[in-house]
């Protein structure tokens, strides 16, 4: 493998100049510029990138710690986020915590002496005293962390819009599952924001709590089940994500509970598969990737010594499907 | 931050003995070797990872070039690549090509001058020259190229299930809808052991191949339009995806076809959604737990210089849902 000094040999000059032309640092002449320049091509030499970054003190790596890559919604957030963190020249680092502390722990530890330039954080299971202690730039995602940017979509709002169009087509007896309302999430204003447009309608929704987000029925099951077997009458319900809808349309399915005629269902995030869902879901769309690329600008400005605002909340959309 | 030096200051010894404690060189008694541990965790000390790594010419960190990290098939296996290689202590950069040769070779470029350890290469558009570039440990999915070791399910063992099922379920006009056939990729081999199948027993199948596999219903539509409009007479369709499988169920569902009733459905690779769709899909089960096991495996071998065989074919199996 070629080395600088084979490159400085070829092109007549110093190590130092080429490690000048490589690190964009003092003055050069574009005659030496591209003299050097050809001189890697004709070589095929390649920077070692661990070298230079710690002479730059940047390892061109973003870190993204979420609960799992399996999950949809994070699946096609880190699609987005490798696209834009690319065009940036970043490369991307992702961090299943599944939701265990001890896990996200490891990853922070491993991130702060892996040098990563930045973190996206969609994983909430640690206190706030340990994204403090990660001490590089973060942008979090869906939650309010002291003074940590965040980057979130209007989730009272999807709330709101989830109500008014139950509203609209005639239910009256609702039901909404949610996640762990205890949890310090911004997600969690979904259900503030559809309680409150429901109860300006008088109506008072049944709420049920679920405790993952999951493909896992089975850990649904005695919720579901008392969602069914006690409340045959609702006509309305409003999942907090695609995932646990659809779950729904399984369960409705098997009770012959036929959707949208007995039973309005909306979910939220609008991944890829809510269209492909049978019947179509209606959804809140998040603005996926609106949110992906702010986030990884958000992070580059901080990265380059930029200070930005703290709260950065997108616009939610409501999209009508079958299921409804 | 503390550095190196606050260490070995605060443990009595010189630097040189904190590095070789630190990169488990040279003699070191066990009594040093507690002291300057106890000091760095007094200190809170966190050793920088990339100066490690040039010393120790490791970067612990794998490459995954996949196609899209949107598509549950590679998320799926992504998310477990990522567990089994943390176990291992690497980290995972995910790189999605988008299947464009471009994208695909800066990639490559990129991981060369960063210094990943090792590859999983999972995405298919470039040719085989490019990746003996790479000059570093390599495992493919699903493609052959040269001696370079793959990890693959039996797909021809999955074609001929499937052919199977429809036959012992009585069905006698059948298609298959699968990729691009002249792309060198092993997945190919279920239409192989499709269309044998089938053969001997006399019934010819409609092939029918699509550019790409995604949720893109309209990137579709020519070619369903054509098999629902034409050929209404189906009554068994295999799919080389659950994803492809779920955009029949939509098309079937749009046209009062009824599945399982009038058309018996099978797709591949067993993604979680795969049972949440309506009706639950039958699908042949990859192995995705044990094909990124395998895969993490053979590449840390590699990268501590073993020899490992090149051909790793695991077997698949028969999921029955409702769709037949």
């Amino acid at each position: 493998m070629p080395t600088i000094k084979d490159v400085a040999e070829k092109a007549g000059v110093t190590v130092t100049t080429v490690s000048r032309v490589l690190n964009n640092r003092g003055y050069i002449s574009e005659l030496t510029r591209k003299k050097v320049k050809l001189a890697m091509e004709e070589l095929n030499y390649q920077p070692n990138e661990i070298a230079r970054s710690l002479s730059r003190k940047r390892s061109m790596m973003l870190g993204m710690i979420i609960p799992t890559i399996a999950h949809p919604f994070f699946s096609e957030m880190a699609n987005a986020i490798e696209n834009y963190a690319f065009s940036f020249g970043y490369k991307l680092l992702i961090c299943n915590s599944r939701l265990e502390q001890t896990k996200e722990k490891e990853y922070i530890d491993m991130l702060k002496s892996n040098r990563v330039d930045g973190v996206i954080m969609g994983s909430h299971t640690l206190e706030i005293e340990e994204y403090f202690n990660l001490k590089k730039p973060i942008i979090t995602f869906d939650r309010k962390i002291a003074d940590i940017p965040y980057v979130s979509s209007d989730n009272y709002q999807g709330g709101r819009l989830a109500a008014e169009l139950l509203i609209k087509k005639g239910c009256t007896s609702i039901a909404h599952i949610c996640g762990d309302l205890s949890l310090d999430l911004l997600s969690n204003k979904r259900t503030e924001g559809f309680i409150d447009t429901l109860r300006r309608h008088h109506i008072e929704p049944v709420i049920l709590q679920l405790e993952t987000d999951s493909f896992d029925r089975s850990s649904y099951s005695s919720i579901f089940n008392s969602l069914f077997d006690n409340y045959t009458k609702f006509d309305g319900i409003f999942a907090s994500s695609d995932i646990v809808a659809m779950n729904i349309i399984k369960y409705a399915s098997a009770r012959n509970i036929s959707i949208p005629k007995d039973l309005k269902l909306i979910g939220y995030d609008d991944i890829a598969f809510a269209e492909l869902s049978n019947p179509a879901l209606t959804t809140i769309k998040q603005p996926i990737e609106e949110m992906s690329k702010l986030a990884v600008e958000l992070l580059d400005k901080q990265i380059n010594g930029e200070i930005v605002a703290n709260e950065h909340t997108l616009p939610v959309t409501l999209i009508e499907r079958a299921s409804t």
